[in-house]
């Protein structure tokens, strides 16, 4: 692995190599850490990686390991930049034959987000998208739940992600994880919608199965002087019938990493929260719910198996479920190396057609929360 | 107290007893508990009343009653009746002097709405309409230190109110509960949103002190053939710029009576759910969440100790809340025969005006709901 | 219903006046709420008594009582003195032929509680002991779960009642409730043990079906210069091999009322907490846990039925539970009026011997604590 | 790092090596996993290892490295073999110049732990026994707010831990985790006590600071020929008058891992349950409890914040609470290479000396629950 990004006070970075590392599978090779090349250096040093493989730039580092031997040269490159340095790194990696691990939201645009689309299809590289949150164990368990009918067609879904970091305008005093992500040039159109929004969008999707095809949304900034959206509530529509609410917050005071889902069909429903993700609640009509366990109990499908590396009880945690993407990526792209084609549970990590999903979801969003137009299509 | 419905077979109505019956302040005295007259009588003897009290009618009970002796008769109507049934008997007591305990929605609809409250603006009779859920402690002590400004000024509100009963076609079987609430010749426009949404919106507005001034509706009737709606996602503008969503529900399959609400201001919020309603989450930016319990503690408002009546601990419930609406109507009635005004303190319960604003509400939602327009004022 | 004690002031009075108000089956209807006659006199005026109906002394109340025709005389005398005023009242009221509602502990010692029993069994009169936690409908769904065989044989019974409101020295101050409860001249050999202790074994004794046969216990007075214990640690050994523990505490700050138990058998067990009463937690080893609740499930038994009065979500607390004690206690009354048999339902309160046994275990307790000796027989 | 045990089918061996590689700060380098020489080799090829540092036998295995020059040989032996087979590679380690990681308990019986505490003591090598719960953020937290005084002087402490794992006969069937576990041969003494009460034990005094002074149990083993106990009840009596319980179980049914703590002083207390690991709910007496989360607050210590990674509400589990035992002993060890004397915050894992008391407590609750005699001085 070579990492793009992730340098000394980096959040995400951190987190891609822990989830890359636990299972020891992957190895950190090389890696351009900053677009400061003394910060990459530095960088580097903390990770014991070898003077001459830490690059001042992703051009470079491409290029160099492109001219490595092949079982020398890093497999795929990890990008975990701000939004607007996702689509050159993951352009240039893609065009000299590397995979592709891109942290979210997928690009800068839509624009970007579709010509990534058609180069993936076009290589046949690998390209991995770390909406993380669908790497838990109990993720997977609903979405399998859901997906073979035991609740009946889907009817309503509530998806939340409220935080509450950016209450203040901490944009203002040195953090480098807010001022990024509040600046339009950085971030893209979206604030907490492309932040958070995108992830709670993807949960939605994955868990039930179903597409968001229209939307209806209020976007705000509480903050004032704010450039881009702290806070969203999105009326939403689904495929097949099903309603829906997103909301998503920034300035949701007093909140940490509220991530949760809950997901009703004719006949009973889930829900899920990411603060305690080792718990799925299972609730049918007119019965006791039922406290779905990560390791716990003969329903479990076998994708929440597969994603558990521990026995019941043991709480695993973000980083578990974001090294789950990671480990299924892994095996995806060793598939590939020994020309046998992956399983479906290898696959089973959000890809770049998820990423253009997401990005045209924040894009009518935004657009309609300007406009007076009731309803707009996905 | 004389009650109007409420006979054998109902929910409401004995709810009503039970919290009229538990502070031992006011007693049962008359009713006409069923529009069928044996049906009454029937119900009269379950109650321990004399024959000559239970009456075949409400016009027959409050013109009996007005002509028997002060201190004798009823002082007051309770009215536990469907929503078409609201007005009539309200309309008749507050005319003939006597004071008047409604039910919610106030009336069947936005006219008969307005006809109460002039009616009662005229006589100066009192009428408490039972948004029980502000009857609990933590409801008011959520309201007590937002209206002082505890958490700054509010940002956001989140309303929810799920339940599941209606999942199935409950109203083709012999289910008295189901059959009038989702017929609009006796429930009015709204389904869920009258039976349900109309305590969601009382609640948001009594916590955070603020009225909803737009909502941008969807409403749908997922189960078929049904004829009013058992969905509502709503989005919600409040004064002062707060922004809100509100989502109800009657087909959430496996909920029960999930209401719940959520506040956030710059620098805090709150977090209380119906179904745990001891426990009131104070929440603080970056500092550790607070859980405020019924009876526990130094910083319990004064309207939050008197809604309580045991020691910490020991659960109160439903009933208890609903004890303290009636409490408080006692209260106030009783300040009135006693020729002194009443406190705040007793004069906190739902009114007539909220009973409105709730029929204007379900009026304004489900004419957004049938448009395009997206923000439609109340 | 006439009572003895429960003036102003008092605790566990009021609790058992909302409890037999709740139903409107049972009206308060004398009392000699204390011994001092100008109190009890202020207090009947608050329960709007007449002035012939409010006595000096229980003595005079049931001497009085007992003159006055049927039909208007009280049916029952209700108990809620502190300890060592529970048997003079209770054998008088049992020695001119009306039934008892005592207060737990049963007396102020064995041999009171057994001169009781004795009465009790040789007239025939009903005689309830407010245990009143084994009133909620989980409590009852729990023992009829066990008692059918759903979890094998039981194994290992928990069960805790930590509170902290005997943190500090309160008896110094002029806390009415703690300055009796921590004197051996009114509350007998044990402190917390009589108070909550009590409590606990009855509970576990009731849900699991099993009598508790040895013990290994060690009090402990953590404030100092208490005069009883407030701390109880115990080792328990019941019938058929089933091991536990049971700890309680008045020392335990921070606690409220945390009364608790878990019991497990060979295939699985149940959890129930006093403080969320109308959840119980079902466990099946190596399935998901159901979360059983009140009003909710065809699984639900007769008795959890029975004890409920208002749909699922709905909480129903303290002062229902309470009432359940009360509801069963007159329905057993009335059936002897009848002179029919009360059915087991009807039947289902904690009797006398429960309070023998109680007393009995506290007792055992307090010497075993005092004592080298390891294990004591109850 | 070189790793004694720990092959294929190992569960304790699995997560030993997430927690080294997490943090990319330690590199299994050689092992001899498992007795079997066949089957160290493949296990070997799973890690990626060369074949010559893949060992038939522990005692190959450090007498080999040892004659490897510095910087290529490892630097530590990670145990993670039986409870029989802990002494032998931990004594052979350490009198050849390794540092040792050992899985608790610390040996086969107390004489042989007193030998390693000599030898640990002689040789001055750094020594680290994964009694992991310690590493949690949250308990980290809880010692110093204790330590510190925030509850006055501890008053009592209830440390439980139940599993259901053992409900049946698991060791009849071919469970290698439940054969050596109860096998008297392999185990030792304890069996529940050993795999968990130790953990149990080990929390208690890491969290109140204080020491078990006496004990009284009752050990039982509830499965039909089960040779060691599978459920402990314990009195416990702490230094400085502190009372408590400590109770385990791997037969309490439908149970996880469900080690939880709660402390009481004078003032408050504290309360952790493993499982959801993240929270510590901090009580005071009287006031509202606080609800202190791994990364959030003003008021955290400086040992909870640097054993977390991320920030708050991305949930931290039990392979970065295992991480952070290697983390500080990886530190350790490190400082005493650049010869420098390690911090008080690195040297916080526990260590040989924590493995002596907890064998010897083993020791004394197996004897005391043997015999009549009520209290045992550990």
């Amino acid at each position: 692995m070579g990492m793009v990004g992730g340098g000394r006070g980096a959040f995400i970075g951190g987190v891609h190599r822990f989830a890359a590392a636990l299972d020891q599978q992957i190895e950190l090779v090389c890696g351009a850490f900053s677009s400061n090349a003394e910060k990459s250096r530095l960088s580097g040093e903390d990770f014991f990686l070898p003077a001459d493989r830490v690059y001042g730039s992703y051009e470079e580092m491409i290029r160099t390991e492109k001219g490595l031997p092949e079982g020398k040269r890093m497999d795929f490159v990890s990008i975990v930049t701000p939004n607007h340095v996702h689509f050159g790194p993951a352009k240039m990696a893609l065009e000299n034959g590397f995979h592709v691990v891109c942290d979210k939201p997928l690009a800068f645009n839509v624009d970007e987000a579709r010509q990534l689309v058609d180069l993936v299809e076009r290589t046949g590289l690998t390209f991995a998208l770390t909406h993380n949150y669908t790497g838990y164990p109990m993720v997977k368990q609903a979405r399998d739940m859901i997906a073979r009918g035991d609740f009946g067609k889907v009817r309503k879904i509530v998806v939340e992600y409220p935080q509450g970091w950016l209450s203040t305008k901490l944009e203002d005093t040195d953090s480098k994880q807010a001022s990024w992500r509040v600046d339009p040039e950085k971030s893209g159109m979206g604030g907490a919608m492309g932040d958070i929004g995108t992830h709670a969008e993807n949960l939605a999707e994955y868990v039930s199965g179903l597409h968001v095809t229209e939307v209806c949304a209020e976007l705000t900034s509480f903050v004032e002087g704010r450039r881009l959206d702290d806070d969203a509530n999105i009326l939403l529509r689904f495929e097949e019938g099903a309603k829906g609410v997103l909301h998503c917050s920034q300035i949701a005071a007093g909140e940490e990493n509220g991530l949760n889902i809950r997901v009703w069909g004719e006949t009973g429903g889930i829900e899920w929260h990411q603060m305690e993700p080792n718990t799925l609640l299972v609730k049918t009509h007119g019965e006791p719910t039922k406290v779905f366990r990560t390791g716990v109990g003969s329903e479990l499908t076998e994708a929440a198996q597969r994603a558990t590396r521990i026995p019941a009880g043991h709480p695993e945690g973000y980083l578990e479920a974001f090294a789950n993407i990671y480990r299924n990526f892994a095996d995806t792209v060793r598939a590939g190396m020994a020309a046998r084609e992956a399983t479906a549970a290898e696959r089973d990590f959000p890809t770049v057609r998820d990423g253009l999903r997401g990005m045209r979801f924040v894009e009518v969003v935004v657009e309609n929360s300007r406009g007076d137009q009731k309803w707009s299509k996905v």
